[in-house]
């Protein structure tokens, strides 16, 4: 098979190990996630960003086959038993096209949708290991231990470290394509890294248990390497964390938090079967998790907008549909302290107005580490040069010494447009100053 | 509003005229779009082609600001009454953003669904007339006449030539946008011209009635004008006309077609109430209509596959599903003119399988013209040059020139996996000849 | 050796056949190309084209490391005697670093400048024959009889057809590089087509003679195919052609030539001392050709502008330094049969003028034909299908069919300024009209 | 005049103020920037680095263009004395077009060639200046009082600091081009930034001076100026240090060193008129100096090769053309602050392998500021937000507060490659470890 993909070209799966993909694409597990939108509601500030889960997949493996053969090249650098087998490489790239499998309608967010679901790394678990699952029979198919296997791979668990790394790592494939993909379709030229470059500066280096790991030349490579973080900073900066989307993950948080109270408390919310399970706690099958996906949620609250009883749920609904969104205020360094104080302040504002706070008042902390080496060293991506001992990222790189060990954090209060007044007032800002509308359709 | 645009870069709706761009883009009409993919099934061969007519509306929203401050610029070239007023303005952009408003599920394909169910076109003008619809209000806040001015101008009519070409003519803000994006997300880089220079290159011309009309200074945008017709004819070839996502394609006419038979047989398809008004040819109200998307579809294939009573609906839904795709064989020079003669054969081959031809067996015949001067030449592209009369573009271009006239065909016989090797014996051709598998996901 | 090209992206030389690139790079001889523009003059209307013809050959031989990759790739459809050798690898690397070795200053230019001067070709082999230059001597150390085969291969001769046809035939390395590299460099985005697309849909095929030759698949690269046939069109029409520094040319020719035939008469035109041979018709040694780069030309010119006791020297000097550019008039459809008869009538209005004919008016004919198959069908690229017999290009493809056989031209008068409104009222327009100024740098 | 430029796309000079572009282009000493190329001899190592300072002052000019489009549209915030006047903005242009006027052949390095020898931005003054010069004649044509203003504002003077700034400052017109450009021509594409989107980001803000000057816009455009300043280091890192340019450049100020000393002891190098005039520290007319380009010194360079009478010039004339370059060796955190002993060290080893240490052994620090705010926070370049008090950049930026008053620094030892061994031996590697071989043609 081969393919045209935008982000990295011509896509081939032609190789004996790869038929392995072929058999995986045509399951009903992995076609659902071409309804699974990559960034959720990030496509309301970046109307470009609405690719699926599943070109992200297609992505992912198309690195690891890229990856592989970088592997391939540097074989006398590895021991007999180190080399990639025929199976070592089924696996990595069954692992690198199923790692999202049970992502959820709207990716990350509907993990906390309801309070105590289970995460899409267990649903992920689950599908693979289920015996029914079609995805299990395709891997099952080519040996009976490939689906354990590459469930454990999934999870970054493999006794290769090289390929435990490659899946799940400072420098996986799942981020290698993301980056590049989300950057393409967003229009944020910032998370162009150069992967080619990168990938050919790949080298083996020992950690300290005498594993064979990925490492990176540091003449060519190290450059490459600092892109790539720096790629990941500004992509959180302007899209992971963009106001607009926040306020509107806030809003469906909301929406979906009310109906499971309306359930949890005997009333019905109007919630479809599956979705009603999962609010009330109760166990739901992995044949039926996975009939869910965006259309579920979507069809749902615009279901909500006309016919529910629950004015909450009919307010939210309408406003998510008009793009009439929360508003928000970023939290400067001297509020970030007082963050719960201000959003007491704001549960008190938002009732005064009428609103119920529960639903209608949020601190919504955005955060990620900028640049961490991994708590155990024999984790991390070493640098090396010509046989010199390799050194940790985080100190053969003039800009990640710097970046190590931070955080990026934007602390916001999110609130319905009818307040605003009040919160500026609270937080002693003239209306127009802080409260910077949503800049997008 | 300003916005990153994927495919333009920078888009900005600022100036006063654009405001209405933003009253539009809020209405529920609007938004639907996001929910309407650009492509259909084409991400069944293309992987990265997911994006929605709402991207593509607001692309084309942007081309036509570039195209008025062009028009603009050119001001001395046009008498006082020709000049672009406020409302020509507004019009322009409002039809630029509505053009394909009213596009169904899975866009193009889904006016063939249902025999007689009324065209995307009548769809737009419906609901931009429907005094109930969001965007009759937003349009109406403006001006009272305005809904029926940009009714009129989405269909190409205006008083002034050169805008009423820009909404629908050989080279419009529709066509400028789509091969850009469609280029862009399908990865498919002969879509790609050159925008800015062709924009650039614009000058006023006037046609035989004396109009202003848009034309194309020679020395510069004729190689811009070539490669626009040329990236339009590439995309047609590889992308819009791919094997793959037109015997999908046929695939959903035909599933939807047997619903459509038993319910005018007086039985139960199971269709959801709006889909089985159009199948039984009743009326349906615009709001019903604006309820539909590609997900109304999708989940109907998806419970037929699981639930459906009838075999053919049941069978075919499953095939979908698994990419198990009909396959096509292609009608070499010789054998197209005995394209109905075959099909015939192909029914009885079909029908010897066990299959109902109804539903099986299909003669799928794309077909597009390459270039052609519009039958009244005071609506065609004219290429001017220092005050030389201008020429016809068929006579400025050696290219198109070479082209006026010639038609893309690409007739091929669609048919269940089940017949291939008679199907190959009815076309005298060994099995693995020329019966190509879809190569793509 | 690892580099980064802008076009290609990395480029790396680190097979054992690859070394000889690296042995050939640091040859006085390769390193030369450096000071040799690749496109002459026009810079003067692209100000980007600064590239060189070292760039270039670097770039081909690139190109060249990619097909033959694809060519092991197709081992299997070759028999054992066709397949690539060592010796074939590395003579085709030499011949793809080495095919333009001869090229004087100015690249194309300089084989016009002097009457009876050697082409380019010409020089190629002497400079990889000769003993005494770097090159033979790198080539020798590898095989003795390596020189001779590469100095055959460049021209296209080798008994491996495919690797003949790589080297020098409808679709090699060299147009491979200079359509995508003159593309990046001018800003013309036309050049571009689908390299690792084309390279990918490359199949082996045979001829009549029953050679192994390259064949391009159909489904796949077809339109890849049509997309270099256009891009060259494209190049030629936009940047090959182009008006300003086809007069530039015409210029640098006459300035030559003027000094030529001062040499000839027995005078001293200050020419330095290697071009004074060449203009003289003497014989000049390899070692003197290779002393020659574009500061040759250009520095003599200058000298000229500021010393030469000869008007025309001194005044045509002048004219190109301060981009005074001669102007062009091209002719149209029924001015071109003219074209002799308007060339007598010109030289008598210049020679009014006061100017001398010969220098100062001229009919430059720009002519390339757009797309033919080669004369022998043995030499022809085909297009293959699954086991279908092979079609010829023209065959195979709606474009290419229109377009074989057809000729761009572009004829033109070349004159001074000041005779423009003289020649205007000769091909009777309007001063104003057809006479457009150069728009560039 | 309308141009392609492969940066920024379509480049257009039209409006009135820009005529005086037009004029500036064709004189003598504008057109000489052609035959100089921006980065020396950084094509050894990116050989796609041939770019032209010509090339670069036209993408200077045309940002300057775009920066007054986005100063007239924020006229509103101006007085009606700080708003651009016809004479601002053409001052603006002919200093962005001019102010690399003066660079000597190959750039930068020409300064350091001659010890005393004036700094480029000497020659540009003296260029503008000179009422002779053709440039000083363009300008006074348009305005008697021109050439003063421009010269004191290509030097960053201007009694509008927002103009003064563009030309000459933290973010000035003549960095946005050269990243961006040295980045597309090396092939590195660290060096990209959104230059649209930072320019549509600047607003005007007040100093502590009450002057207006450039700010940004805190919630838009802090990415693209954070990438502004990332794309600087990158390209610091990867082409500006690159250690064989670096070498290379030694090479030439050590070949020159030696004829400039033989020059001093009476002797003859064979240097060129002016060159030996400067060698000689005597004053050098700007007629002369204008004679200069990277021809006379690479011609130079050659016929030292063939024929110095001097065993270094003709030992290091050859190398340098055989591009064998001298090996230079990193040192790293603990050998840099004993850097001055180690070159003693070196001289040693070298004078002890036969070769002068004066030419042959260097200690090369290359060095650059990471980002600073400007001493005086006048001219800084603030970030402001809605209103609030605007942030100076280091404050505002999280990277940037990171990087403010960071060096980055390469020391290195040069050497020629026969005396390697012996300096791994005094670092104490083994010879393979530290001094990797330039990778580069």
């Amino acid at each position: 098979m081969i393919l045209r993909d935008p982000v990295h070209g011509l896509v081939a799966f032609e190789r004996p190990a790869e038929k392995i993909v072929l058999r995986l694409l045509d399951t009903r597990e992995v076609q659902r996630l071409r309804r699974v939108r990559m960034l959720g509601v990030t496509a309301l500030a970046f109307p470009g960003a609405e690719h699926s889960r599943f070109a992200h997949a297609v992505g992912a493996t198309y690195v690891m086959t890229a990856f592989l053969q970088r592997i391939r090249s540097l074989e006398q650098e590895l021991s007999a038993s180190e080399r990639p087998s025929l199976e070592d490489e089924q696996q990595g790239l069954a692992a690198a096209l199923l790692h999202d499998l049970g992502h959820g309608p709207l990716s990350h967010l509907f993990e906390e949708v309801f309070d105590g679901a289970p995460r899409h790394e267990r649903w992920t678990s689950a599908l693979v290991l289920d015996p029914d699952s079609q995805v299990h029979r395709a891997l099952s198919e080519v040996d009976r231990a490939m689906p354990q296997a590459v469930e454990r791979l999934v999870h970054g668990k493999h006794h290769k470290a090289w390929l435990a790394h490659a899946v799940s790592g400072t420098f996986d494939v799942d981020r290698c394509d993301y980056l590049l993909r989300d950057s393409y379709m967003t229009g944020v030229r910032y998370g162009l890294y150069d992967l080619p470059w990168l990938l050919r500066s790949l080298r083996v280096a020992r950690n300290a248990r005498g594993d064979a790991t990925i490492a990176v030349e540091g003449s060519k490579g190290l450059p490459a390497v600092e892109g790539f973080f720096l790629a990941r900073l500004f992509m959180y900066q302007q899209v992971y964390f963009h106001k607009a989307s926040r306020a509107a993950e806030r809003m469906i948080r909301a929406i979906f938090a009310r109906a499971a109270d309306i359930e949890r408390d005997g009333g019905d919310s109007a919630l479809p079967p599956v979705l009603r399970a999962m609010a009330r706690g109760a166990t739901v099958s992995t044949n039926d998790y996975v009939s869910l996906d965006d259309g579920t949620l979507w069809s749902t609250i615009e279901r909500w907008e006309s016919e529910a009883a629950d004015a909450v749920l009919r307010d939210i609904a309408t406003r998510l549909r008009r793009r009439a969104l929360f508003k928000s205020a970023t939290l400067d360094e001297e509020e970030a302290p007082r963050a719960q104080e201000l959003l007491e302040s704001l549960r008190e504002i938002v009732a005064k107005a009428g609103f119920d706070p529960r639903y209608y008042a949020a601190l919504d902390v955005a955060s990620t580490g900028v640049f961490d080496d991994p708590p155990d060293p024999a984790d991390a991506l070493y640098v090396c040069y010509n046989r010199r001992a390799p050194k940790l990222l985080s100190r053969a790189s003039l800009l990640l010494k710097k970046l190590a060990g931070e955080r990026l954090v934007a602390p916001r209060l999110v609130f319905p447009v009818e307040v605003r007044d009040a919160v500026a007032a609270l937080l002693g800002r003239s209306p127009q100053l802080a409260l910077a509308l949503p800049s997008s359709p």
